[in-house]
């Protein structure tokens, strides 16, 4: 719960000089021996999005510190580092901000000297509930032989849910995908299995309305950002 | 917030028989070789206490399914393991309960064979708020020169907070404490500190009324349970 931001930038006189909106928080601290507010920036296209948010409150009750108390900045579709938590300043720029946070840490990169892409849309994803009972330390899943219903969320930050799959032991099928909630909320999807005996491995993945589907495998680079490969369950049958 | 567990068992005809209530949770697994739903018992005399709640709001919203909606119990003063969540059944026994989370799992042991003794009442401890900013990768702390007011936190399960201590560098110095809020909440307290350059390590140490101190270092058991050593930040005042 907010306010959108577009209302106030358009009233506080944002002009043609403008490239982006800078958002600093009030975390501060030491990161690449560079000592900051944490600050990040948006496009003025986009903080101009109507989805974009001031938030003070959230499922009906004041924001709470470690959300951000007593203001953030909500971004739906992008990765978390965007909405940027504790806002202290909002300032148009007119030339695109240089922070740390924006142009050093949140990036794709081959290596420590490539200065890479920025981190921005969140890429689609889904995850299942693990089915079953787990073993404490392995983790793993125990699931009685017969019909199981499997359920899970799918997103994306570049459109909707356009598919859903399951995989049971690489062989995939399609899941059932639930009506949509909203344009930036997760899609629920289930699909039915029978639980054979044995040792299975299910795993799900998506493909949003851009065409994007989740890879089998992490695709590499340096930081490990924006990982979204395919979750993978092991489970017991008996 | 919730209903007193006391009245609900004296409704319900709690005879002499019974030594133990058990409480079990929807939780289901395996841990040690042994599938069990969590399971947690409290002696009669703990179970009638006027502080132990069936608990389904927290800060004035539901219950949340991570906190153990629809029904939890809260045992104030008792480590977390005793306050069992999604509550399934409540019975009163007339033996010990021997579930593998009150027989096995919580206790102070010396070796993997040592039947050992219960893990209950949570043992006196204190918290500070580092002072300064952090460095990101090492979380040591910064703080510029000059008066640095510290606050922090002090609890324990065996009574109130009699004591807090400051460490600078070894050197203890009583630590005012806030009023108390109520008898289970955490014990404000501050002090004041004149920061001087270079390198510093900071501890806080709480003695409870019943007379117990943090130790300066764990004491060992072969768990690692009930760990209520002093905390130390490391800061380096510029």
């Amino acid at each position: 719960t907010g306010t959108p931001l577009a209302p106030l930038l358009a009233e506080s006189g944002l002009d043609d000089h403008a490239v982006e909106v800078a958002f600093l928080g009030a975390d501060r601290g030491v990161q690449g021996e560079d000592e900051h507010d944490y600050g990040r920036s948006l496009a003025v296209v986009d903080a101009m999005r109507p989805e974009v948010l001031l938030a003070y409150e959230m499922n009906g009750a004041p924001l709470t510190p470690q959300h951000g108390s007593p203001l953030r900045l909500v971004v739906p579709g992008w990765y978390g580092m965007t909405s940027v938590k504790w806002l202290t300043s909002i300032e148009a720029v007119a030339e695109p901000f240089e922070g740390w946070q924006q142009a050093v840490a949140y990036r794709y990169t081959e290596d420590a000297d490539d200065p890479g892409t920025p981190v921005n849309r969140i890429r689609v994803r889904s995850m299942m509930i693990p089915p079953g009972i787990p073993d404490f330390f392995t983790r793993e899943r125990i699931v009685d032989a017969g019909p199981v219903t499997l359920t899970g969320r799918a997103w994306s930050g570049n459109g909707g849910i356009a598919r859903v799959e399951i995989g049971v032991d690489g062989q995939w099928a399609i899941a059932k995908l639930d009506p949509p909630v909203g344009e930036f909320a997760w899609r629920g999807w289930r699909a039915e299995w029978t639980a054979t005996p044995g040792e299975h491995e299910l795993a799900c993945r998506a493909t949003d309305t851009a065409g994007e589907l989740q890879p089998l495998h992490p695709v590499w680079n340096y930081q490990g950002m924006g990982n979204n490969a395919v979750q993978r369950v092991s489970v017991t049958v008996r």
